[in-house]
């Protein structure tokens, strides 16, 4: 029997990542056992018919050590760099019928993958808009600042928008990859994923010069949510393969964000409908998402406020009296008494307070609002 | 004692709109009553000084002569045209210590009030901007479009624009004002109101002649709240007057609804608030607020969808092989019957028909994905 790692190593070259099937038989019979009966084409469940094709190509210790001699480690359940949040994949219902931990992760770079249980993943549209770019890295820069990595497919649009956003502050980033973490895809991210392998992480469940193809992106999608604490969606068209990832959020119970935008974009009709079917969250900033995902409480933020205006520092009778002002066409001091319902020596001392604050003006037809009163927002409609 | 109606005209003309303790004494004594009461100086709570100052001026028969004489009637609890979902707000709680149905509606305008309980507010900033208007007079025109009225406050911005929506539409709509139904405010809405005036209604509690101050417009906002099925909330910064019709809704447990903007806008910043705090419902259009307020399940709409593709008239088979189809660099025949799990013979059949349908193609390496596989937005990330 080979070593638990190199049989681990060797399976994911011989099968499609989030394979029910091979879950199932890596728990009855271990991957040491798993793997012998692949290649003896004795396992179950057509999992030999479909890996028959790859067979002749496989040397998993040679792949380990070449790996390792250009920079890729390959983790596995157990080791002590193994991100245990993926774990719960194993129990999260199925998503387009993939689901599942993944046998082992090939990575390049710095970081180590279980310091960032706390990461956050943002992710959205390859074709994305200005605004939506802006925003998924002014997110990305707030999460940076507060030491979180950032998560994301190093895809065009959303995806780069939000490595960048975390570069830009020198802050960890991890891309996952459908494709082997040697490999550049889409190629115009050469630089981009070069810089992620040597400030933070590029990883893939699936061996070195593995190709991308449709179904990885639906698997990859799975990591790219099951790495993170919470899910960002920034933009997303209807059909986006970003809500995929939502989906994969979704199913892992973890917390999904939705960053909204014009109603007449395209691009926020898929954020729109997962945010008001009550799936996602609404956020704004990377205030709203660390309040979010906090949990502890430690990032739950403010209330927005207004900045304290004049009117606020009223007592309540002034207050009174200033809402028995007209807005417009001036009234006696008689008729502002009578609305307010207080007498006419003490309307006539809160007068004189609201002038000093600029907030009534007595002109020849009696007292009307003052400037200071018609600035304040909250004064009508 | 004095005619139940003339009492509740001349009590509009002596207490402040939503005032509780006015509400409680008209509840034990009636009307008659409590307006003898008061004009007589021998009601208690304070009233009887509130309203010192406007007895003298007091006629409320001849005011009601005069009003009609102008085109001006005046509804009261009971009326076969009273707004009967107006007495929700008996029940509902206060917001800014007003609460309580209205004594009497002053009306102007031909649309009778107790057909218009289908009917929706749209409300939002005075200072909105081009997109909360476009937002805004698009949702009118649905809700016009699908015979119901629009009830807002005339004021600038979004107010207008969601009149303004309905009236393209030639459809009925509602505002209520601040200020008798004879003024008018602000100055510049004159034709505007004119025109509701003409083809919809104009409707406030207070007398005519009343001029509009700050108490009366939170007093107001109770109403457009009130006589509303539901209430949209377009833009609104944090200290928006409009989020006192919000609070107003939510007081009467009525569907509150915002329009989502870009996140960069202050205009949309209380909208978002609202939403994210899980109060307000996200609406995109009309077809969502005729979802969220229709409960009859007559306006349940689709699900979003995009149009049907290619891909989503192939067989499973067929669509496995698709995805083991790379997406740049092609593969040959037997990798991606590897990759599928399906041997040589089928695959190869399958590939043909993706050919015909372009989403593979043959070229001197292999095969990879056609231009309409390429297109289709999920076919990556």
């Amino acid at each position: 029997m080979i070593d638990e790692r190199v049989a681990r190593a060797g399976l994911t070259r011989l099968v499609e990542p989030a394979d029910g099937r091979v879950l199932d038989a890596l728990a009855q019979a271990g991957a040491a056992r798993l793997y012998d009966e692949i290649v003896q084409r004795r396992a179950d469940r057509g999992l030999s018919d479909d890996a028959a094709g790859r067979v002749s190509r496989l040397d998993p210790d040679r792949e380990l050590e070449q790996a390792g001699a250009r920079g890729i480690r390959f983790l596995i359940p157990g080791d002590a760099e193994w991100p245990a949040q993926l774990d719960d994949l194993a129990h999260s219902p199925a998503v387009n019928q993939m689901q599942g931990v993944p046998i082992g992760l090939w990575v390049r770079g710095p970081l180590r993958l279980h310091e960032i249980h706390t990461s956050v993943a943002i992710v959205g549209s390859r074709s994305s808009t200005t605004y939506g770019e802006a925003a998924a890295a002014a997110i990305a820069a707030g999460v940076a600042r507060e030491g979180r990595a950032v998560v994301s497919g190093a895809a065009f649009g959303i995806d780069q928008a939000a490595h960048r956003g975390a570069v830009a502050l020198a802050g960890p980033s991890v891309a996952v990859l459908a494709c082997g973490v040697d490999r550049v895809y889409p190629a115009a991210h050469r630089d981009l994923i070069g810089h992620l392998a040597e400030t933070g992480a590029v990883v893939s469940e699936l061996p070195p010069g593995c190709a991308p193809m449709r179904m990885r992106f639906l698997a990859r999608n799975r990591l790219i949510a099951g790495l993170a604490a919470g899910t960002v969606l920034v933009e997303a068209a209807i059909r986006s393969g970003a809500l995929n990832t939502a989906a994969w959020t979704d199913s892992l119970s973890r917390p999904l964000m939705g960053v909204p935008g014009p109603v007449s974009s395209a691009q926020s009709q898929g954020v729109h409908h997962w945010i008001r079917s009550g799936a996602a969250t609404l956020v704004t900033g990377s205030a709203d998402v660390l309040e979010v995902i906090g949990g502890s409480g430690q990032h739950v933020r403010d209330e927005p406020r207004a900045e304290v205006g004049p009117r606020d520092r009223l007592t309540v009778r002034h207050r009174r009296v200033l809402e028995a002002v007209p807005l417009s066409r001036p009234a006696p001091l008689e008729s502002i008494a009578a609305t307010a319902g207080i007498d006419l020596l003490d309307t006539q001392s809160a007068l004189r307070h609201l002038d000093r604050c600029g907030l009534a003006v007595h002109t020849d037809g009696g007292w009307c609002l003052g400037d200071s009163a018609r600035e304040d927002p909250r004064s009508a409609s």
